[in-house]
């Protein structure tokens, strides 16, 4: 068993710190991670309640194959019901973070209520701490990380920036200053709580099963199933490899998402990027380093990712990577999520263009992009307005129609009219609109399934969403092009005792079907799965997805589908065959 | 200049820590210590508030020789408006807190608002933090110092106890275990803002004038100025050593105030305490080392101090020394004031046996009253009444006219009617009724004055209070017998300017006036400087003080000389003159 069997719990409206057992049952149902983290989440949180109010709660989950030798082992699942969307939220970290806590003897943390005071948490083995953050708050994740790390010598630390001490809907956190757990405001609740940071530091051991029977098997694996630098098509460069494929294939968003490729992709691709790059950064037991650390006249900074250029660049028109790295340095230091902080200007400079609403801001107007992070995360001037997302300004403003979101969380970096698996993909995400929950485009986009079509594409989706729901409750890094066999293969000399693919498959479809039911009992349905009218209605006009629509009725047909297969019913709420089937 | 300029603020409400410059004109005027707390706290409390609500303060305050070569100089003013009393309070505690705050570069520390879960504070040098200390709470001053010990490492703590966190009116604040500030419910001042400790570590120099002509001139004091161990009399083998000297001049307390001797003394006196007593311990800089670490076969602790005899043992008829012993190891664990909490007892004893009210315990009951300090700490039982002091008990219950306190502050161990000056000593003292804003029994029950006169009296009290009001503020240890003139002497070379004894007169003198008009601020006039009836009308029936009473007539008397020398009006106001004298 490669859990510690306890969990920490901490109350900010207390300050007390207490230990109690894993729940083995739930552990063996829903593994660890996302899946466990939003068993806990469903059974704690009472329904209804602000995401941004004390009764929230900040889960940081492991997984039982997290601190182990396995690689790619190293990321944290962070949970909490979401400030930006009001679904479920569970977003992944990587770094160090999460095998520190699990050396320190904890599965997982789950923080509750609020500190009336700014403070950190630090955990150090048993002994567990709040201190004040006061000297800390109104600070950049970067200097808290720094001025911890002066106070406190060799620890890992997750903190929020600005963004979300001043709640907003797309505040991240970050740790190791360049990794974030980035989507759906999970900053904010943090910032909610008053909790600048954790801090771990572990220093017990992990006990493995019989190690060299697990080496044997992994050395095997990483031969047979491509885990080496080389062989890790997309990530030997780092996912700015992406920005050609998006381009050649149509769907690199491009000036809010009006067109699906960028003239101007050059400056930014993966060549662009290497240009720069001066060294790379691995997580935690990981062989492929995929972080990049670049050095420019003005920016240093670890980045960027394929979604930072595709949001941040090409879908606001910058071509300047030099501004597109600093801009990303500061969404970092701030701890915004360029993801959503990139699609919500881009949204505000059409709006500028068309003359809806005057943002004071222009596709390609570098100065204005680089003053947004900091006017956002301090709700300054313009800011305040693009601070709360696209929804909230599309409700405010108008221009519903091309807030390229869906349930209020900005659409990442894959045009979903040159895509429609993707575009289901957005739709059936329980976070809102997501690429990690499954990531069609790999193969349909950038690989051989015909893209214009939804012969299959439901069941592919759920494949894929059910099987990354094994991946990010494992933990396995979702990097790794891993079989569910491969899965299934290492659990069980983890978890000894004999762990079936169809077992994984239907862990995947259990905690899928779980984050649907938070959602559910939050009052989403079906209405809430729909894409914005941009896709169904605007053409694309430029490269190989010139003329292309994802049509709505074609979209609702593969959602039906969708649901059928999963076994929801057409109102999309999980039927009760289904959930006496999963056990749920 | 001793003063290291620095005033460290720290507010509980917001966890914010701020340093500010040490207010040089007040620095002037009131040196440090109890006048310049007193100041700022005159300065910055709102008049009439609850002492236990956020809007209290609480004051550190080192003095400008506090952590240099000047013997003596290790103690620390704590001052806060009282819970007991609703006067202004300053207390003083030794050990090694004040030096280690000024060298970790603070004059002050001054504690506001309140937190909302139990923390402590660090003081690091520059790096002030707050922490959580939820695991702590609940917990005995004792195991919460050991508690910091092993997660800061060498660090000086105070810390409150029990009696602290449940706020009660004779709780204190503890450090190195045996050392309080003791009277006046400060400890309930830090209970109410939820902090359970200080702790300090200072690794700063600190300048110190020109220190060979300083090193000369203390060598020579300390030889012509008694400051040896064998030369201090009353010290040279603790306190206890006063149990001898009260018993036969008849002023030890006994039975409630019923007598002024102790048929049993002889078990409880400083051959007595000399028998078990395992070593010394001295504070700072300090060569008496007046602190005797006893053992028992049952009981380990520093003490007894003579109050702690005077009160807990004489006074409840408890013989026991090995009681008395583990009676004050608990209060200094739970953080009781053993002066109120064995004054009180010693009333609930009379009560019970007059009938009047029955706590179910009586004089020299060991059993009982070695579970006192428990039930009152915690509240429980017949100790949720006694917890609350004997003016309390006396409003509830009856007995009022043997209730032995003075603005509700519990009498201590020097009968008023075997030293009349020590009655006006304790109807004056700024907190309460007090023994060291002066302590004239020294010259006249154990010196060459008639103690049974009031002639001279006023005149006496006020100058050894100015004198007190000079080393409590200078800060040099009132142990320390020294004249004004050698104070002056010292605090010249130390402030590096000429300071006279005059001069420090004066400064005496504005201290005592400002705590008086704190009090007057807050509504005390006249009438809150009166003694309990039993001083003016129970004849003693023992002894040396065998028929001796404090006639009423004489103690207003000699109170009209006391305002009228002090330049206050006969309702104890002090008057616009004097005011503009002082400059206040």
């Amino acid at each position: 068993m490669a859990y510690t069997g306890k969990v920490l719990r901490v109350n900010l409206s207390t300050g007390k710190a207490e230990t109690e057992a894993l729940n083995d049952k739930w552990a063996k149902e829903y593994l660890g991670g996302k899946g466990l983290s939003i068993k806990y989440l469903y059974e704690e949180l009472e329904p209804g309640i602000d995401p941004l109010s004390e009764k929230n709660k900040l889960v940081l989950m492991t997984g039982p194959i997290t601190g182990t030798i396995v690689p790619n082992s190293g990321k944290l699942a962070v949970a909490a019901k979401s400030p930006a969307t009001g679904t479920i939220l569970d977003c992944s970290i990587g770094g160090h973070f999460a095998p520190q806590l699990k050396y320190a003897g904890y599965d997982a943390v789950i923080i509750e209520g609020k500190s009336n005071i700014p403070v950190y948490l630090f955990i150090d083995d048993d002994r567990v701490e709040l201190r004040s953050a006061a000297d800390m708050w109104g600070k950049g994740a970067h200097e808290t990380e720094h001025m911890i790390s002066d106070r406190l010598g060799e620890v890992v630390t997750m903190a929020i920036g600005q963004a979300g001490e001043n709640l907003l809907p797309m505040s991240c956190i970050s740790t190791e200053l360049y990794r974030q757990a980035g989507r759906g405001g999970i900053g904010a609740v943090m910032g909610s709580k008053n909790l600048k940071a954790v801090s771990v530091r572990g220093s017990k051991g992990l006990k493995a099963p019989d190690i060299r029977k697990l080496s044997a098997a992994l050395n095997k694996i990483k031969k047979e199933d491509t885990l080496t630098e080389d062989n890790m098509w997309a990530y030997s460069d780092g996912t700015p490899m992406i920005v050609d494929l998006s381009q050649q294939t149509g769907i690199l968003p491009t000036r809010n998402f009006q067109e699906g490729t960028f003239d101007e992709f050059e400056k930014v691709n993966s060549e662009a990027v290497k240009a720069v790059t001066k060294a790379k950064k691995a997580c935690f037991a990981c062989p492929l380093a995929c972080g990049k650390y670049v050095e420019t006249g003005t920016t240093r900074v670890e980045g960027p990712e394929y979604e930072t250029i595709a949001l941040c660049s090409s879908n606001c028109g910058i071509s300047d990577l030099e501004a597109v790295l600093e801009f990303n340095r500061l969404c970092d230091d701030y701890c915004l999520d360029t993801i959503s902080a990139g699609n919500t200007i881009a949204f505000a400079m059409e709006m500028t263009e068309k003359g809806i609403h005057d943002f004071g801001i222009r596709f390609g107007d570098v100065e204005k992009f680089l003053q947004m992070p900091e006017l956002m995360s301090n709700k300054e001037g313009v800011g305040a307005d693009l601070s709360q997302g696209v929804s909230y300004l599309a409700d405010k403003y108008g221009g519903k129609e091309f807030a390229m979101q869906v349930k209020k969380l900005e659409i990442p970096g894959y045009e979903a009219r040159g895509s429609w698996s993707m575009g289901l993909a957005y739709g059936t995400a329980d976070r809102g609109a997501c690429h990690l929950r499954a990531w069609p485009a790999a193969v349909e986009a950038f690989g051989d399934i015909d893209p214009f079509t939804i012969e299959g594409k439901a069941e592919l989706v759920i494949d894929m969403q059910n099987d990354n729901s094994v991946k990010f409750s494992a933990i396995f890094c979702d990097f790794w092009a891993l079989s569910t066999e491969r899965m299934a293969e290492i659990l069980s000399l983890i978890l000894e005792r004999e762990v079936t693919a169809e077992e994984l498959t239907t862990i995947g479809d259990r905690v899928y079907c779980l984050a649907r039911l938070f959602n559910e009992r939050e009052g989403f349905t079906r209405k809430d799965d729909g894409l914005p009218e941009r896709i169904h209605k605007d053409e694309l006009t430029t490269g190989a997805t010139k003329g292309k629509l994802l049509p709505k009725d074609e979209y609702d047909k593969m959602l039906s589908e969708y649901y059928k297969i999963r076994g929801w019913d057409e109102d999309g709420k999980v039927t009760a065959d289904k959930k006496a089937a999963l056990n749920l």
